[in-house]
């Protein structure tokens, strides 16, 4: 499926981890935020709202940052990638329902990160018109059959 | 989440591959009807039904005929891994909505074989008392930062 089926609900924060000030391999002080925002997401998910986006790549967050925020979520159950243009990773992460999701281009580089909070990323789903096409391809495979 | 999520809805068939008869590198010839199962499982989910579960250990199926199924659901985009007490495997084939999902104890040993038709394998998904256990850990971490 394609990869602007993404569901980027909330979006917060615009500046770039480029912005003067940040130092990579430091902390900047902003990754505690995001882990109060996910819970705050996490509330309203369970509440029933839809499901929420984060993209990290628009957070002014260093790798640092990122190391930081990747340990205190830590390793859930479900490790999936989807082979599309290029490969994407949706890692659940031990707070069922947070899930780390990479999305890189053919030449493996990452193209973009984000935390989605959902009970299941729309990435994995099967959408239904590729069911309808998927059918028909085994319908007329069936039918070589006999 | 627990293997007894697994939602088995259909299951037909049910003798034992190792029946009388079965010649384990032969083709049994059942495996056409499977395929021709699953198209119409395929249908129904499509026109609104339920998902659906066939137990590939249930079946009258050679080690051949699985071989056979595979190669003619073929390989899809999403391939993903549970690991609880042993690891599952959910496989999306190459016609959406169909996933191979097989499930290991923890000495790795293949303890059952699923066919699914749904639009998305209920292992996969993120269960609310989970989600609701996982907030109140993550409420905890980030009091612990103030």
């Amino acid at each position: 499926m394609p990869l602007d089926a993404i569901p980027i609900v909330a979006v917060h924060g615009d500046a770039p981890s480029a912005q003067a000030g940040l130092v990579p391999g430091a902390l900047s002080g902003n990754a505690p935020a995001l882990l109060r925002e996910i819970a705050e997401h996490l509330r309203r998910l369970l509440a029933g709202a839809e499901p929420a986006a984060i993209d990290l790549r628009a957070m002014p967050l260093t790798p640092a940052d990122l190391d930081w925020l990747r340990e205190r979520l830590g390793s859930g159950e479900v490790n999936a990638t989807l082979l599309a243009d290029g490969e994407s990773t949706i890692v659940e992460t031990a707070c069922p329902g947070v899930w780390w999701v990479t999305h890189r281009n053919d030449r493996d580089v990452v193209v973009a990160e984000f935390i989605e909070v959902t009970f299941l990323p729309e990435l994995l789903k099967a959408h239904p018109e590729d069911v309808q096409f998927g059918l028909e391809h085994l319908e007329l495979l069936i039918s070589d059959l006999s």
